[in-house]
């Protein structure tokens, strides 16, 4: 783990060399825990790792977090704490750590407005710069490890799936039925429930709608889109779309058909050499030449990792070439404003020759029984 | 609900005009919340709110987000909205939409880095600022509602600290504590638990520990700080520090009376009229006055409302003058490091006269009993 974590810091002090910026100024979330292995929590105390082009990193942290900080990995990577009391101003302190002459600072791109603000008042003479255009070249690269982390995520995610018809039935309303995912997604092997979608009816065709009091009807199309985040911090994510028994609309079955193929398509086409655009538009000519096209309303994906959503994003006019160890999701959606909606999601991780589905379950779609289950 | 909306816009703007701030531009998150009601998710697309000091708010939604906006309340605001695809530049967009000749830009306190920078780099005749300084003066100044929901957040946690007894025994680890804990804010009136601080022994001296594999021992102290969001959005924060079982640590009952002292000198002094750092240093006499100034390693406190932490924080050097409507923890703290610690916290409402405690439970050591609850 550590040497994992001291080559990282190694690589992203390159490309920080190689981007021009003198020096990396990361905050608590994802890239933290990328580089350092520690999870802090993003609050309004400043905590920033000041990484530097070339020489040593050092850790600024409020001194009420620091047996936190030593207790995590950062205790046994040989990273300089720099601690802070209450009444001092970690931005003069943060600013006082740059490298002499640092003319390119670049801020972690979660990083909070007010504190960049704040490190670029203190350090008038640099120019701040987003850290993700640096971080995303390490990150988006998925190690072995990484990527058996996101199976591990896919496969707790798919047993959540698998169990759908324990509670989603008619006469009970998303909120219910989302309480008892939200349950099963940290039951079934991750640590944290990050989000539970249950859209039925009209609702489905919301894209981001999250759960309400509507109560799903027998012959609902329902897309579940759930995830959460597994104890090494990688995330799952997966939509299906269920029949809530009965009988689904009449047009259903064919675009869910539709949507099927264009998935499908995606899946097979996704691999090393081709572009996130050209991913995005198989899939896009599918839905589009079956008169669909003004329904699928959104980009085809997102990369996943550390962050459900990160780089890369698979949307027109993104020419990035994918490459080995990409992970990302495939996710077409058809959505009838007012009616319903479907939507398959799959997390794939691109190999050498194609591209992995972290996600198994069946991409049918899946009528669940009327009765209790 | 609307009507309080539409003003906390107009005076939102009164104060941006009053700061010299041609627009605010607001993300999601409790700033946005707090203006419009729509309680969006921060993601990497990009939704702002585009507020000039002057003239018709307008929202920058992701035209898959705008269901879910247009069922918030900015449906009912009359708050136009503004779509952006894919493929669009949404940051060219929301310059677009600044008013003619802004020259000061404030955004929000918490929008991502990568976004204040795109936006910059958007709008380059414009200077940033946060707009924290703008919308601090409305948020933290609660109205009789607002308090409201503080209070029941408060009865809330209270039902959960009264309940410890059934978890917190010897033998358990920090963790599965943690766990029913977190379970039980949600079940006693939260819809969202927020963060569940357990740590016993030595850990209790570390004030932002979290939760370990630790097993706690009978006799140690133990700090259970925790807190939760009610439906309303507002956030409830309380710590007790027990004792599970057996016999206290030999200081311990010593130190725990002087830190009780504090925390009771500090609610009985904070009121209208008094300052933030009067409050923190009242306390912070009491316990260096005992011997263990250096013990205190934090701040007072911190301010209460749609988050956990927000202003007016209780510490050195802030000069705020406490006004009616002002919602603020006071948790003194003492910590031995690799030993032990205690924390007391409250969270108060400014009044007319004094303070109101929105937590109710005994403030006294409570021990609990070794077996099973």
């Amino acid at each position: 783990m550590t040497s994992d974590l001291s080559s990282r810091l190694c690589r992203a002090q390159e490309q920080a060399g190689a981007y021009g910026v003198d020096v990396l100024l990361v905050s608590p979330g994802a890239d933290l825990r990328y580089l350092t292995g520690y999870d802090a929590v993003a609050l309004e105390r400043l905590t920033c790792l000041v990484l530097p082009a070339e020489g040593e990193p050092r850790l600024v942290v409020p001194r009420l977090e620091r047996p936190a900080a030593v207790a995590s990995p950062v205790g046994d990577l040989g990273i300089e704490l720099v601690c802070w009391d209450e009444a001092d101003d970690p931005y003069a302190l943060t600013a006082g750590l740059l490298p002499a002459g640092a003319s390119t600072v670049a801020v972690d791109d979660r990083m909070w407005a007010v504190k960049a603000l704040a490190l670029a008042a203190a350090a008038p003479g640099a120019r701040q710069v987003a850290a993700g255009s640096v971080l995303r070249e390490l990150r988006m690269r998925k190690t072995p490890a990484e990527v058996d982390a996101l199976r591990e995520a896919g496969q707790a995610i798919d047993r959540v799936h698998a169990r759908m018809g324990e509670w989603l039935r008619p006469g009970r309303t998303e909120r219910d039925v989302g309480r008892d995912i939200a349950d099963a997604i940290v039951t079934e092997g991750h640590v944290r429930t990050d989000f539970v979608i249950v859209a039925a009816g009209p609702n489905a065709a919301s894209p981001h709608h999250e759960l309400s009091d509507r109560v799903i009807g027998a012959g609902d199309p329902v897309v579940v889109d759930i995830g959460g985040t597994v104890e090494a911090g990688y995330c799952s994510d997966s939509t299906r779309t269920y029949v809530a028994g009965g009988i689904a609309p009449e047009d259903f079955a064919a675009y869910y058909a539709v949507l099927l193929e264009a998935q499908r398509t995606q899946c097979a086409y996704a691999g090393p050499g081709v572009t996130a655009a050209a991913v995005d538009a198989v899939g896009r000519e599918v839905i589009a030449d079956a008169g669909y096209g003004e329904a699928f309303v959104h980009r085809t994906g997102h990369g996943i990792g550390l962050e459900t959503h990160e780089e890369p994003y698979i949307v027109a006019g993104n020419d990035l070439v994918l490459e080995p160890g990409m992970a990302f999701s495939i996710e077409p959606g058809i959505y009838l404003a007012g009616r319903h909606g479907a939507r398959i999601e799959d997390i794939v991780v691109c190999t050498d020759s194609g591209a992995e589905r972290m996600n198994r379950t069946s991409r049918e779609l899946v009528v669940l029984a009327d009765g209790p289950g």
